[in-house]
């Protein structure tokens, strides 16, 4: 994503998480040290920050002159902290059992599972925490409930239960508009209330707010559906997965619709993101670069 | 508890929680029924209701005529998902590796792990969900904020992962000081947040906020030493847990003080409670039973 033109420096969503996370206790204490190194690793390893930048790049689309980055800032950390707990809780034993995570190793296999199960509450924890200690009060209560949607039962917690229900032996009752759904809560939730969340924060008006959601729901569809291709087709070496989901038994749109139409269905989805930013000018071009990468991606 | 005089019936508290997770999706889906009968069974064991009694006794004290039980329920309902979502993943085989909770079957014995996992990760996001939901709304902020706080790594999980890095074999190089440290983070924080929250949404003045929060605070210390009493003391059959944390190896009040030092810190503890509602009148009789009732009860 480095050669789209984004209206904040990546370093300064670095910085911010750090700040995040130095707001934790720094007590010399050994029992709670293991956690924090867990959090840390969990969340600032090398991601792309892709829900971070939507959340930002929304609030700047709606926000105009009255962009504020510091406003946009906190619930950009706070989709950050929630994906990154549930990349630590996705890859438990008990679950997708991935001793490999962006090209490093998993947090369980560095801190063991029982630092990584808390790890990943505390960073769930912390997303909330951070909303309501720097949102701007008018918006916390819209922001949290966004959030917490996006990311329970009816959200990314929902569609992993149904991954895991699949894939264990229930693989062959999965129709493609069964992984469809299962792709719109798994990904598509959080991904979908980043760009609403960054609407909310920048002040959008409630058309601004929709087209930007139905964007974010379009552009996780692409997304997931992309991910599944980049997984059948792509190198190990370059998207630092150890064994791809289709090896794994998981259902995925390649393996549902085949290669050819996967990849049109990327496309559309994409197409689809684009269309919802008709509305606005030129101040969405780095959402319609975005549009075109998560489809153009090699990793 | 059934001899105090709460309030509101122990029926509205059930009720509460039967509505909050109803508010989950009904859809026929087969992948997320396991998860929302899960998140069901670790919901609604036949828990004490301690948090969520602390919550609305305390609205109730500082309310007066003003005082609304709806206004504190939804915050109520959230200390009892956060207490929920605690046990599920404690009891998980990486963690205390419990078989029985509250006299039946763990979440995880009964689910499977990987449900277990998603479960309690659902009830914690619910949780910030009802608050933000149903709390008035210039008091959102406050609230997931002290929920949070108290939850997380500064707390609740804070203390586990201490209690966590002590039994795994550095049980030795625990102190009282580091024990009494370890229970204010694990179940202390989160009851003295409960007594909080619950002057909050009561609309306390700052000095009703910070007793209530000092009553909370001795209150969670007397329930966790009477606990230890209790699991040195107390019969299996009585306290439904299978096995005494001492003979997991943890570390307790009782064997690092000894029963009859334990038994009188807990009685101090309760004291400590009872002064703080020493500027409140008859309306906190309740907190005061409640105090009395932490360090006689059986189980």
């Amino acid at each position: 994503m480095s050669e789209i033109r984004w209206c904040c420096a990546p370093s300064l969503i670095e910085e911010a998480l750090n700040r995040v996370l130095e707001s934790e206790s720094s007590a010399l204490d050994e029992g709670r040290d293991g956690l924090r190194r867990a959090m840390r690793y969990a969340l600032l390893g090398n991601g792309k920050r892709l829900r971070a930048r939507l959340v930002i790049e929304s609030a700047f689309v709606v926000g105009g002159e009255n962009f504020s980055l510091q406003n946009a800032l906190p619930a950009a950390c706070a989709l950050e902290l929630v994906h990154a707990y549930s990349l630590v809780h996705d890859d438990l034993p008990a679950m997708d059992d991935a001793d490999m995570r962006r090209g490093r190793s998993s947090c369980h296999k560095k801190f063991g599972q029982a630092t990584a199960i808390l790890a990943g509450d505390a960073l769930l924890t912390l997303a909330f925490e951070t909303v309501a200690s720097s949102t701007r009060s008018h918006e916390i209560g819209e922001v949290v409930r966004l959030l917490a949607q996006a990311a329970g039962e009816r959200g990314m917690v929902g569609g992993q239960a149904t991954d895991i229900f699949w894939s264990q032996s229930h693989i062959e009752t999965a129709s493609g508009a069964a992984l469809l759904q299962m792709h719109a809560l798994k990904t598509g939730a959080l991904i979908r209330a980043a760009a609403e969340i960054g609407a909310v924060v920048g002040g959008g008006n409630a058309t601004q707010i929709e087209n930007l959601r139905d964007y974010g729901a379009h552009l996780g569809r692409a997304f997931q559906i992309a991910d599944d291709v980049l997984d059948a087709i792509g190198d190990p070496n370059t998207t630092g997965k150890a064994a791809s989901d289709s090896a794994n038994g998981k259902i995925t749109a390649t393996n549902i619709f085949g290669l050819k139409s996967a990849q049109h269905m990327a496309r559309e989805s994409s197409h689809g993101a684009l269309g919802c930013l008709s509305i606005f000018g030129t101040e969405a071009d780095a959402l319609r670069q975005l549009a075109h990468f998560v489809v153009e991606r090699e990793k």
